[in-house]
């Protein structure tokens, strides 16, 4: 093969779903990136239909591209890549997917139940697979997590093992830059006794993306994993925590320990543990991103602070873009493509190989 | 696609070329591997030819499999694919792996060289390349560096940054376990005065793989590298240290402390530091693998000790197997395959999918 597999002939045509925080930030990434170009926006609030994305993605100029109403419209201005950023379901996202893969558009996609679209719906995948396949469109998730640091990387570090008998990975976050929905979503500011509640009525979810995460890893191992159990526990505070949407008293609850195991044949082989809260430095609480594989050898990494999620999860959506466009057709993931690489240079002018030694 | 890519229908038939040290490793975990048979081994020492290689691996059982003397000899047992594990120069691996090609036999090879061959012979592996897929067999180099921790880590961590300015990746190792040729290509017990002598000569060495790594990474990001600078510094001890080989007094070197900067238009932005020698703690020095990535965001990723070397480089051989049979046919990279993961389970009968949530 080629050294640059994934060097294109012309500027990537790419259009965006969804105008939110992430939306925004892909957008605004993708602008910057030589060899890509913006050609459509959909946003769901109506009252930013028509505007000018230069004006939506808060930029200094016009794009000269109007925001779309719907999927149809984002289908008209022809894109070769649609980066898909409205919602974390299958159920939701599959809408404004598969018109997308009817028309032969490649589809990526930061839904958290399509980082392995196999964990919640097997027969769901094995359908959309063979949809895109049909149509010549390849289909990807991801994200920062599920889809890079509690999945990817736990994996690529399993490939230095000669054999591994368990994995526990962990990611501890700051949740103070969130606004009012995430922070509800995980439990913030409730009493205990009403986050036990919460979780029971399905109000206080936690994270999203443990089933995918536990799958992917499962997968590429080759470990036929026989039951998830995932456990929600209230972070209560000692301390007053407070950001400009939420006040913490002590006794209440700061956030959400949320994690899940995945066992083979009743025995524990891969925990991930997400405590996700505000203000995790007022308990004296260092965010960061921990991998541990007992094995041969034993693997040990970590971050401090963790790798920010809004951020990487929009620049992995980017990034990944090369990759989708050069993969055969179908459903993909992140466990099937090459690493995921920051694009740098212009990816319609790759670097020429010479020997430096 | 599947989620299992790289299910195979019947055991991948595998033979080894090389019973040094790497070779037996690779050897005997080829053997733990359900889905993977041991079917040929060739030594280039000629006491070791003809005798039963569950002897020569150090098992406690036959394999019925006698050692070969060359190449032709274990192509003649029919292997799927050839893990090559003689040498560190292309130069010298080309003669063992342009038969197997020839013969249609994906090829691993764990020459430090092979990592990224555009680094050092751009035109070889252009030529190469076009033999692998003239006669539909995969050409991997892989390794634990080059090959993953400064390299593909590195591109891997990368994905999620909407930009990157520079990275430095460093990885503190110990050379104690290792025998004298490994210690006298690092100039271990020489003087400072033969140490420089030594790398003027060839004779001192350093790591092999820095052009290799450069190369992988700049490539992925994009980014055209002008010139490779790498520097040899001797590590001279301030206390004695010993091993079974070597005994340095204070004054004396104890490693090599090599460094290596890939720069893009006169500025640095690929630096790369290994400095290897024995017995760090001695000085308290502690090992490890670090990478740091100056971009939005930055990325801080660490663990100690480093990733044991030699084990590493095994399992990363035998882990891409799967993954080598199923790749298209050419010379390929880690940097082309999806991660490396861990080969756990049996290759031939890959978990059902399933939903757990």
């Amino acid at each position: 093969m080629s050294p640059h597999t994934e060097a294109v002939d012309a500027p990537v045509r790419v259009a965006v779903l969804g105008t939110g925080q992430m939306g925004r930030l892909i957008g605004r990434i993708l602008l910057t990136k030589p060899g890509l170009e913006l050609v459509g926006v959909m946003a769901r609030r109506p009252d930013r239909v028509g505007r000018d994305a230069g004006e939506v993605l808060e930029l200094d100029r016009a794009l000269d591209v109007p925001i779309s109403a719907t999927v149809d419209d984002v289908i008209a201005r022809e894109p070769d890549l649609v980066v898909q950023a409205t919602c974390s379901r299958l159920t939701e996202a599959e809408a404004e997917i598969v018109p997308c893969l009817e028309a032969g558009i490649d589809v990526i996609s930061i839904a958290e139940e399509m980082a392995w679209p196999w964990a919640s719906s097997p027969e769901w995948a094995g359908r959309i697979d063979a949809l895109a396949a049909r149509n010549g469109a390849t289909l990807l998730g991801t994200g920062v997590n599920p889809g890079f640091v509690l999945d990817l990387l736990v994996i690529a570090l399993s490939g230095v093992c000669a054999d591994v008998r368990s994995i526990t990975a962990s990611r501890v976050n700051d949740l103070s830059p969130y606004g009012p929905t995430v922070l509800a979503s995980q439990g913030v500011g409730l009493s205990p006794e009403e986050f036990v509640t919460g979780v029971q009525a399905g109000t206080v979810v936690g994270h999203m993306g443990f089933p995918e995460s536990i799958g992917m890893i499962a997968t590429r191992l080759g470990w036929q994993i026989d039951r998830v159990e995932e456990r929600r526990e209230p972070i209560v505070t000692t301390v007053p925590r407070r950001t400009p949407f939420v006040a913490v008293a002590p006794g209440m609850v700061a956030g959400c320990r949320h994690t899940a195991t995945g066992y083979r044949e009743d025995r524990p082989v891969i925990t991930l543990v997400h405590p996700q809260q505000i203000h995790p430095e007022a308990e004296g609480i260092a965010t960061g991103d921990t991998i541990d594989i007992e094995g041969t050898p034993h693997v040990h990494l970590e971050g401090s602070p963790e790798i920010p999620g809004g951020i990487a999860t929009a620049a992995l959506a980017v990034n990944m873009i090369p990759s989708v466009v050069a993969a055969p057709p179908g459903l993909t993931s992140m466990a099937h493509l090459p690493v995921p690489a920051a694009l740098a240079g212009d990816l319609t002018r790759r670097p020429k190989e010479e020997a430096h030694v």
